[in-house]
């Protein structure tokens, strides 16, 4: 591990959390609050002294009411300019809910869709992570990645 | 997404990218030049402006000597505990190489082990990674993780 610390505490990308709600065989979106403005996934900033796992059930909670579980890591966000406000890198849960999803906190709206027949483009880079998604429901795998492809 | 952003840049953990290499059935340790002294996986901070999964091959070359390829993401561990430094968070991928170690840059020395018996412990989270990792080259999936276990 490069210990750029010696020099002072490092400068990485900001670490979020955003999180795929299955529920009744369709997933929850949000209409966003706030700028970029639009649907996405719930989600929102990890804090410091708080676990990847626990932001991502936090936001859920905070933004749709609803209390997830069965966590499973579908990938790791990280292009550069997949968010235009700054370098930020998501990790990106899938998860299981019941009941009914309500607006809050920073989501103006939500929705139950059909992961497969999605009515609606989405902010950042979640129509990438939707179509990441339909490929794991199918195979159990995230795809693999190589630099020299 | 909560856009804490409106009221200034938020303060999220550190990001960082760990490599498990495989080579001829096994992987490669570093001994680490900087505290913690020991032994752990290959990695570091991920740069702003810079993608994970690059982190992750940039790391392994700069520390081994090594071009990686196929990586696979095996988790994303961020215990706040896992770093005596600060809260860091670590995507750890799983890739391969061809070809002979060489320690560099932050490693004084590098080593090739056998994943199933590993005879030294290890800094950090890494220990529990390999757990992981070996489940994971069993079954093809990181486990799953649940709020309410």
């Amino acid at each position: 591990m490069t210990d750029t610390r010696a020099a002072g505490r490092p400068v990485t990308p900001l670490l979020a959390a955003d999180i795929i709600i299955e529920l009744d065989g369709r997933i929850v979106l949000i209409e966003r609050r706030h700028p970029p403005y639009g649907w996405a996934l719930p989600g929102g900033f990890v804090d410091v002294g708080e676990r990847v796992e626990h932001a991502a059930v936090r936001e859920a909670a905070e933004e749709t009411g609803l209390a997830v579980r069965r966590l499973c890591l579908l990938g790791c966000y990280s292009d550069p300019a997949r968010d235009a406000r700054g370098h930020t890198a998501s990790m990106v849960y899938v998860a299981s809910a019941e009941g009914e999803p309500q607006a809050r906190d920073d989501a103006r709206a939500v929705a139950l869709v059909d992961p497969l027949r999605i009515d609606r483009s989405l902010a950042f880079d979640h129509d990438r992570i939707l179509q990441d998604y339909r490929v794991w429901r199918v195979t159990g795998r995230s795809p693999a990645w190589s630099p020299d492809v």
